[in-house]
């Protein structure tokens, strides 16, 4: 069984792009009381980028804040919010900023059309009805939030997406000019996310080449950037974010992915620089992968934490194994159906106490 | 100004991924009097193709030759026989086969819901209505019909598709088991319209990274298709066909095109070997690309039809490079703006009477 995949269906790709979202929005508005959400990374807040958004007076702009990552109970509020604005639904979502603001927005945009809580929805195929129009404007790339059918959310009980066809964004406009005044080590780290993800997949043992051929050019553009910076670096990355996360249609992470789950599940690290953590302790794993890594970050003058493991109490590392673990088809990919054989809890242990 | 680009939306490619035709068909079926219409190449008529397609009691199954490529009047003729056979429209129409008989799918797919005949329709956007759901399944790969938002169509006046969102496929099945048995140099030159396409797009003066990202991977994909013949060659060349189409995007081709166009209006010579038959000529504007397509040849062992001018008169020569030359954005793409100074009527002539 093969995966049919559901892809962003309009993409607009150029410098300047952004110039173009008012046109892109206009069919999309309805006549009388309609109103378009604007869901914006609010370190943006009174920033020129705000200023540029096509707004009309009866359109919401949420700053959102993503200093942590994003949680059902923000979803919910958020989507109380724009119920408490109109009785009427929006005409579309639209949200600006890197994964969690583009995660933000497509949680609301489902929330507004499906009951209940976003908690409630947090697994596979769970949606049932289609979501309010909405797109996804990254002023960050890497994560692949742009193009997934995914939306990470923590809720009470898991951390775990919205995973549904409905998730996936209507429409994304990629405009590398957007992403030029990223914090290096935000850009740096967020860029890792995608070339992470790339040696995970390609290097596991459930490819095929549909994923193939987009994780070889995802993985080829994040050399030209982390490793050449070219003058067109910011062009590179963002197609290197989009090919990575169209590469995931047909293949699936691995041991990066797993321990970073345990990173952030007790130490609520975020993604990016989780993954990076990790990595760098996978050399017997993804030995080439690695030392490339380590030349990126180099060149990129990036130093990562060290020592995080220190205020962790033993039985919490015993809890983050556990965590790690239940990751069953991760560690397949990477590790074969015997993985067990070969990733022990103490060999666990050990790669998270060298963290 | 940025193309907002349409994507082709659900996308499932695997070996035997057609086996998942009547699962992802079924939620398209209505319940009462509803039938899909299957037009498959007759090449494969009565063939096992035929039999693994999920047919339905009320289904029409009906068989298109594509000996000639596609007309607005075989068009228009089918679209009369599906509204022959029930008042009401079709739940879906789905194309199996090369470019010619997707191209049908589409043009069909619009003709039912659009009035007049699709000769009405040749050009950009003019289409008001959205098509009835239409699924492409390749058995050639090359062309990018299967991603591409046009259908080419021969009418009484002219040669030119239906360039309309619309047109886009709602689903592609991407088998790559489906093109193993296609005859050699079938394969080959479909394969060379991807190729010459990507070296004209890449060499052009249009391009930004997102077609370029596309480009790349398609001929790097080519490469190992026809230099290397590895043993996942059919995968292969599916997915370069895929990348070929996406990158048409945001670029143009240039001269073996704008060449071959004037081959086909005259001569009737089919899309991907008019092309091959152009690009031998144009080692001056493309020299890397020229000799690697060569090389391509003598590995697969393919011979150029020679001397195709002779039973051309001075006339008709002479209408050729009419019809070549009228395609301004093509040469454009190739030679700059200035292209006139560089391609003459004089040196058209003897580009073609080399052919």
């Amino acid at each position: 069984m093969f995966r049919n995949f559901k892809v962003v269906s309009k993409v607009i790709f150029g410098r300047g792009s952004l110039n173009q979202l008012d046109d892109i929005l206009q069919p999309h508005r309805t006549q009388t009381g309609g109103f378009m959400v604007f869901l914006l990374d609010d370190v943006f807040e009174n920033a020129p980028l705000q200023k540029r958004l096509p707004l009309y007076p009866n359109d919401m702009l949420i700053p959102v804040n993503v200093h942590d990552e994003p949680k059902t109970s923000q979803v919910d509020r958020l989507r109380d919010q724009v119920k408490a604005f109109s009785p009427n639904l929006p005409d579309g979502v639209i949200g600006i900023g890197g994964g969690s603001v583009m995660d933000l927005a497509k949680a609301v945009s489902l929330m507004l059309t499906n009951p209940g809580s976003s908690a409630d929805y947090q697994g596979w195929d769970l949606i049932r009805n289609p979501a309010v129009y909405h797109v996804g404007i990254p002023t960050l790339s890497g994560t692949g939030a742009e193009v997934s059918r995914t939306t990470v959310l923590t809720g009470p009980q898991k951390k775990l997406g919205i995973n549904s066809d409905f998730t996936v964004f209507d429409q994304v406009v990629l405009d590398p000019e957007l992403i030029r005044d990223a914090p290096k080590e935000q850009r740096f780290y967020t860029g890792m996310d995608c070339y992470i993800h790339c040696v995970e997949s390609l290097e596991g043992t459930y490819l095929n080449m549909f994923s193939q051929a987009y994780g070889e050019k995802a993985m080829e553009l994040c050399r030209d950037v982390f490793l050449k910076d070219l003058p067109d670096s910011d062009d590179r990355l963002m197609m290197a974010s989009y090919f990575g996360g169209m590469s995931i249609a047909y293949s699936q992470v691995g041991i990066a992915h797993a321990l970073s789950y345990g990173l952030a599940f007790m130490l609520g690290i975020h993604h990016g620089i989780g993954n990076s953590i990790v990595f760098d302790q996978l050399e017997e794993f993804y030995p080439e992968g690695v030392r490339e890594f380590r030349q990126m970050m180099e060149r990129q003058g990036i130093t990562l934490p060290r020592h995080i493991m220190q205020p962790v109490s033993a039985d919490q590392i015993e809890r983050m194994i556990d965590v790690a673990m239940m990751l069953d088809p991760l560690w397949e990919n990477a590790l074969g159906k015997d993985w067990k054989s070969i990733m022990t809890r103490e060999r666990i242990r050990q790669l998270y106490l060298a963290m």
